[in-house]
This record gives structure tokens, C-alpha cells and sequence, in this order.
């Protein structure tokens, strides 16, 4: 059984994640019951977030692990651990992980899955630790700007960028968040206001547009984001967005924090443009899916017919816009990134 | 009858205009027969854009001086102009068109509906005279940005930021316009990429978070943007995002420009901080309507349910941030606006 706020979790070979295409409108568990289920899964966003990510992709090496013919095993595990790390190019934690569990695998799968689960448990304790360091830039009475979805939902448990909005919450800070929509697919209008709201913590969905004007007009104090993959130096690969929202809070002074646990920084890669930038359906930013008031979902389009769109589904953003990296390790700036390197 | 693409137009004391929030869907013609009616167009946004509001405010100080009984006819046509000014308070030209209509009406009503022509003549004038001016920014194998929409639709005919754009693509010139797809109305998506795609002009809707990232990549050479009211510093308020797209321009050396005609021009108005921001229904960013595979129209949610929404309509851009002004008299600096007075 999954904990009160957890987004993806195993039972013995089974992997279950909560659907997140359908949230906010409907809460659904999808159970995957092979690893090319979960890679589909993961492709399609059903769980997502780079946490999320990670662990599902090391849950679905422990699959692969056990679904391997034994006259085949090796062949078959190092072309599943090919095919998970196909879904989704970006995510680090999805690579991080997926290296671990194979070479557990390689010993047997009972090590394949201990792994795959530490990795999980690991991840959700990055986020308590995030959220305790990250609590101490938090004071009473801030506004804090976060971008995308960085909660319980894209970190197994407790979040990333919001771990210390939670964190401060607990402890009693009056707080208020402004989530930025996130078009195109809306995961703060969606994710974040979901979670906050759940939480019963204040705050308004702002349009995308809208973070510059609020930032110019002192209403915001702070910005957290999470990451996707973070290079050597520092620079951050987030959700699409990202990069506008650092340059502004630098032009108006506000502390831009990224939240991230170590498994997503990425020491082989130096400088933020080695980073793969996933390029997404144009679908997603033509078409939007929700609820009428009978509660009877639609898809509709949102463009004019006949005009194509374009979709990176993130930017990177160099290092000298970010005012620190809090991990589960501590508060570091981009040169004292060195220290999680294992 | 209209001319081929003109967004607002008189006959006699009827004013028409297309239905901009039916578009790109539908294509209609709202016909109002009073002062009143007209109004509530502006409100509801059947018009917008500065030039379009300030065409439509100007016919609809025309028809209040022919709906004024004869024993109360001052009285009556300032309750007007009170009303009028009421419905759109960032817009400059709105406030210019119903004081010049106002002051004609004093002296008779054919000498407002006189006015009243002469105001959407000379807007239409002045978006032609913008393309001359502005072509002259846009060079072969250029891409351009634009936010919001700034095009026929917006400003009578010919259009603001758009105009440039036309001219260049009537003179040969092979050039790429990204619209930002302009969260919360999408204006960008809906009606500047309409306006594009019936010209032939190539072009991609990009989410409102990709200007930055794709400005990094050097995909983007210039931006021109429309207004609603400019001080007389340069200071400019336009769309919620422009002051986003203008941080991001200056950071990374790509000229920032703002095409407006003199009416958008307000030089009562010292500094952009003494501009009234429209705030509008949070519905707007919580809710979005849109055709599904049969055509057929439905509002759907697109946030998480429980979570409220803030939407402020526009924003200001400072002066320091904005390279020139496309105006139809020329191209100037913020320190050269002076030359627009009167």
C-alpha cells in the first residue's frame, strides 16, 4: 500500500504510480505489470517529475530483471535498460537509476530489486532533507514564485521545490505561493495547485506572463524550482520556462533557488548545452484537455486551425542565475556543486 | 460594407466590428445599434487591441450623440463618455478617441460622426505608416518574435506590431514570426497566428515559457510588440508577458521594439507607474474554450478545482528596456517621443 502522498511505489514486480494526465480531475492508481508497461508509462507521463522518474525507470529495470529469460538475461536486461532510457532523454534521475539497478542485476534479480526500492526510498529521503535545508530561506510572511511541478507528485514523497514550502508550512510561516500555470501541459495550474490545495496552503495559479510583473512589483519574495539535470557547473535543464523566470528574478534581485537531491546533478556532463532537450508533440500546446461543469471531459483546441506550434519541454538555465542548489546535502553554491560528487 | 481586413468600421449610426472571441472558430459580424451596446463589446472584448478599442470608443461616442434627446443632450452624452471610458481603463487610445468625439459632439452630432470617422481613418493611417517605418527593421532570413496580438484585428486595419511584419512579407522578404501563444486569451495562438496563416506568412506558436530559451539560441533576431498606453518616458504597458519578452531581449542583445501609433501615446502620464492595470476575471486563466473534433465548442476547466487564479491584463515595460518606437512618424527613442506631441 502507497503512503498518503506517494506517486509511484512497487509490490513485489507490480509498479504502481498515480495517473497524472488525469489530475486534477480524477485520481486514478495505474499498475503496470511489465517493464515495457512502465516505459510506456513513462513516456506518456503518467508519473513524471525527475524523482518520479527515477524511481519508476529503476522500478522498471527490477522488472525487466525479472521478466529476462534466464537462457537470455543479460541480453534481454541491457536491452529493456535501452528502452527505459529511450522514454524520457532529459531526466537524469532516469539514467542514474537505471545504471544502479542493471548493475545489481548483473548479480541477480533479488539485488535488482533491493536497489530498485533503495533508490525510491532514497529519493523520498532527498525531499525531507531538501525541504529541512530549504525551510531555513523560507520566513514568515514570503511570497514564493515556483515554476512547474516540483511536489510529492515528481519526487516519490515530499517534493523538491516545494519540500521547504511544506516544510515552512508545518512549522507554522505564514506563506503564500504563486504557482506559474506551465503551459503547455499546465502542471501548476494542475499539479502544483493540486498539492498545495490538498495541503491547504495559500496560493493562486498566475499566468506564465505574469511571474516578470509580480517579481517588479515586490510580491514575490523567492523562487524554487526543481530540475530535470543539473551539469557540473551548475547549469539547470528545468521545465521549459525556467530560464525567463531566473532572468527576471536576477533583473529584480529575488533569490532563485533550484531544489534538486543529488541523483540529478550529472558530473559527466559539464556545461548546460551537452544537456538533450526533449522536443514534445506540438499537440500539447494546440489542444488542451479538462472538464466541462458536468464534469465530462473534452479535448479542444486552443490554436487556430491551420498554424503549427512548436514545443521544447525544457530550457537550461546557466548557473549565474541561480542563487544556490539545495539538496539533501546542504544549501551549495555552483562551485561548491563538487561536494555531492561521490 | 468593410474593406478586406478592417476590424472595426461605421455605417451610419450602426457600428460593426468582427467578433474577436469567436475567432479563429467562427467568423461573425457584431452589429450594435447603440452606444450602450457598443460598450459592452469593448468589455466583453468582441474589439480589442488599443486601436480597435480606440476606432469602436470613438463610433460609440458618435451614436450616444444621436441617441441624446434634444432637452438633454450634454448631460447625457458626458454619462456616455463616462460609461465608455469605464469599460477598457488601460487602453490610451480609448480615452483619446471619446475626448476628440466629445468635443465635436458639443457642436453637433454630425460633427462627431464627422470625428468619429476620422479617428479609425487616421488609426488605420498610422498602422500603414508603421509598416513603412518598421520594414525597414526587419532584414532577409529574420525571425521575430511578437506577443500578444498586434495585427489588423487590433488596430483597424493594417495593424501595429504586425504592420512591419506585412510590409516586409509584401516587399519579398523571407522571414519566420514565433507568436507566443499569449496565456490567459491566447491571442497569440488565436488570433495573431489566424492573422498569419491568411497571409501566407510562415510562422509557429510557441508557449509563452519558450521566447527565452529560443532568444539563447539565437532563433530569435528581433521582437516587435504593440501597446495600450505609453508614457511619456517611453514606459509602455501592453499584454501581461511584454515586460518578461523585454528583460529577456535586453539579456540577450535582441532589439526590443514597440509599434504604436501617436493615440498610444499619453503624455498626461509621466511614468509608467502611474498607468491603471486592468485586472480581469481569474476565469480567464481557470477555464478555456475551444472547439472539439466536431466542431463544437466547449469551456472546459483547466486548473486544478478549489485553486483561485490572479490575472492581471497588462504589465508595464520601462523605457530602459525597449530599443525604439515604430510610430507613423518615424522610428524614435524613448528621449525622442517629445516629437509626437502636439
Amino acid at each position: 500500500m502507497p503512503k498518503n502522498q506517494q506517486s509511484v511505489w512497487a509490490e513485489g514486480t507490480k509498479v504502481f504510480m498515480i495517473e497524472q494526465n488525469l489530475l486534477p480531475f480524477q485520481y486514478q492508481i495505474f499498475e503496470s505489470e511489465s517493464y515495457a508497461e512502465t516505459c510506456r508509462a513513462i513516456k506518456e507521463m503518467i508519473t513524471r517529475g525527475a524523482g518520479s522518474i527515477g524511481a519508476a525507470a529503476g522500478f522498471a529495470m527490477m522488472q525487466a530483471a525479472f521478466e529476462a529469460p534466464v537462457n537470455q538475461y543479460t541480453e534481454f536486461i541491457r536491452k529493456a535498460k535501452k528502452e527505459i532510457e529511450a522514454t524520457r532523454p532529459t531526466a537524469r534521475d532516469l539514467f542514474a537509476a537505471t545504471e544502479r539497478v542493471f548493475l545489481k542485476a548483473m548479480i541477480s534479480k533479488e539485488n535488482a530489486a533491493e536497489e530498485a526500492q533503495k533508490i525510491a526510498d532514497e529519493i523520498a529521503e532527498a525531499g525531507r532533507k531538501i525541504g529541512i535545508f530549504g525551510n531555513e530561506l523560507i520566513h514568515e510572511n514570503d511570497k514564493i514564485l515556483t515554476h512547474c511541478n516540483a511536489g510529492w507528485l515528481a519526487l516519490v514523497e515530499n517534493g523538491s521545490a516545494l519540500a521547504p514550502v511544506y516544510e515552512a508550512f508545518r512549522r507554522g510561516k505564514n506563506i503564500f505561493v504563486y504557482a506559474d500555470e506551465t503551459r503547455p501541459r499546465a502542471q501548476g495550474a494542475r499539479l502544483t495547485a493540486w498539492e498545495l490545495n490538498r495541503a491547504g496552503i495559500e496560493h493562486a495559479i498566475i499566468p506564465d506572463n505574469a511571474a516578470a510583473w509580480y517579481m517588479s512589483k515586490q510580491k514575490i519574495n523567492i523562487v524554487i524550482v526543481g530540475a530535470d539535470r543539473i551539469a557540473a557547473n551548475g547549469d539547470t535543464a528545468n521545465k521549459i520556462g525556467t530560464l525567463e523566470k531566473a532572468i527576471c528574478a536576477r533583473e529584480f534581485g529575488i533569490p532563485f533557488y533550484v531544489a534538486a537531491p543529488s541523483s540529478t546533478f550529472d558530473f559527466e556532463c559539464k556545461l548546460g548545452e551537452e544537456i538533450t532537450i526533449e522536443e514534445r508533440a506540438e499537440e500539447e500546446v494546440l489542444y488542451q484537455t479538462g472538464p466541462d461543469d458536468n464534469n465530462i471531459l473534452h479535448k479542444i483546441r486552443v490554436a487556430s486551425p491551420g498554424s503549427r506550434a512548436v514545443n521544447p519541454a525544457f530550457d537550461v538555465t546557466p548557473a549565474k542565475y541561480i542563487t544556490g542548489f539545495i539538496t539533501e546535502k546542504g544549501i551549495l553554491k555552483a562551485e561548491e556543486l563538487i561536494k555531492l560528487k561521490k
